[in-house]
């Protein structure tokens, strides 16, 4: 079988910080597979058990990290809603191709069938922007982007940036997790989850709220069959695929929570991480694109 | 149902030019629909049926079309390829997240296994860049691109263009078709395809030949399991899926034929549609992000 198109851990590192398309030897060439060998321990960091999420269903476990920065009032309702058993029983309803899968109450309209939620906040205002606090630091990506002033990275989670006012917002990249809303900027909340899978939507940065990322298990979501009716809903109640719960790893036993280390992103580690992305030098690539969009930077997960 | 998320052909077109994130009524407040709704006849083009693939298989028909622009001796050979039936019988080979899907010939590499090649070439050099003929304009994209000088469509393939050579080259974004090859840039040839799946894998863009994009049927081969392998190869032959047939729609019966209309993207149409892909004004966008990526543009399909 033909190794064709390889995205293993083999590119490249360039240290040289040579971005141009001709390819000088690298010295000495480090791969990215090395990058994470050589990183130390402190490079990874362990999710608080209070912020990762893991989503049991029919294909097995989605691990999706919360991060209450991005939207504070989100996050801590999405936490309730979780411990009331909120989405126990519910289920995808919408998988579209290229764009997102949906889960939540179908009967979420119909006040007579509708799941009541008891502890936590039917609706929230959305949470569009933040800012970082004076003690984090921002790195940009070097080679800018086309929907914002600046982008980066805040814990794992793709971020945007204007420097003159000082506003971040999230960006909607593959497997960034927000919250669902009708036409009102007020009719979210976290009651109704979403998850990116497809070419980036940047459109909908700053119209909606995300708060977290899939960690892992975006596969099984993304294999899902797409749904028939418009924008990917399943119409058929049959179609749906039942969530058999959500909870927080911190409420689960020591034995089941998900053993995970995300590769830090504010770390020489991952600046050099994506330098080996941005420039791949494996033997099969024989153009260095020296440039990278930020959606196209995966984050490591062990 | 909650409407979250639309991305239904409403988007309203802005026709002042305005791209800031306030929001002035529009005059009027055409929609994207509208657009496509108030397209002329001309607007719309029907794909010459000999570059046009039928790739049948268990979950239904994927339509290809080739642009022989692009990458002609691949086309020819993928032509020559289809002709001689090839493809029938063989199978996909690889779905690997977020990446790619590809199909061939799992034993190309057994020479006593391997199926014989008769009338087309098992390998051609690649074809990795091209020239726009004299009478062809190119149309810049507004907003830049973050890999090449500048990006826009041909024919609806989405292609890179640098000004000062006036060399051009194709763009991996999602349903972009190409050559799968080994190390060697003569490696590749057509035998073994790929189409892009997910977020639009820039890297690769001058390293493999891509001629062709996928009009219809993307979810047939979006929503396959993934392969359990390194990148997403299916290693037990039982999970490889069948190819039934791949076939050139002039070589089928008339009956047998897609019935597609494409959009054409060298009007005045397609600029409008860009702008109301650019910025959604809908109800349910409150902030319209004025900006646009060559990956995130839809070219309808009818």
């Amino acid at each position: 079988m033909r190794m064709v198109l390889s995205v293993a851990c083999s590119a490249v590192l360039l240290l040289t910080g040579c971005q141009s398309t001709s390819l000088p030897p690298a010295n000495p060439p480090l791969t990215a597979a090395s990058v994470l060998a050589s990183a130390r321990p402190d490079d990874w960091r362990r999710p608080d058990p209070q912020n990762l999420l893991c989503m049991d269903f029919g294909k097995g476990r989605v691990v999706i990290e919360l991060l209450p920065l991005l939207a504070p009032r989100h996050v801590a309702n999405v936490q309730a809603l979780v411990r009331e058993g909120y989405f126990d029983g519910l289920a995808i309803v919408r998988v579209q191709d290229n764009y997102v899968v949906q889960w939540g109450d179908p009967n979420a309209e119909k006040p007579e069938l509708a799941r009541p939620i008891r502890t936590a906040q039917r609706h929230l205002p959305a949470e569009l922007e933040f800012r970082l606090p004076p003690a984090v630091p921002f790195h940009p990506l070097p080679d800018g982007d086309i929907y914002a002033p600046q982008a980066g990275f805040l814990d794992g989670m793709p971020i945007a940036r204007d420097p003159k006012s000082g506003k971040c917002w999230a960006i909607h990249s593959y497997g960034m997790v927000g919250a669902g809303r009708d036409n009102a900027l007020d009719s979210g909340g976290g009651a109704e989850l979403y998850v990116v899978s497809g070419q980036a939507p940047r459109h909908l940065d700053r119209n909606v709220t995300l708060f977290g990322r899939v960690l892992q298990g975006m596969d099984r979501l993304t294999a899902l069959p797409r749904g028939p009716a418009p924008m990917g809903f399943y119409e058929k109640p049959e179609d749906r695929i039942p969530i058999h719960s959500i909870r927080l790893a911190s409420d689960l036993p020591e034995s089941e929570r998900p053993k995970i280390e995300v590769l830090r992103t504010d770390t020489e580690t991952f600046r050099r991480w994506v330098e080996a992305r941005r420039s791949r030098r494996e033997e099969w690539f024989h153009h260095a694109a020296g440039r990278i969009d930020v959606s196209n930077i995966p984050i490591p997960v062990r």
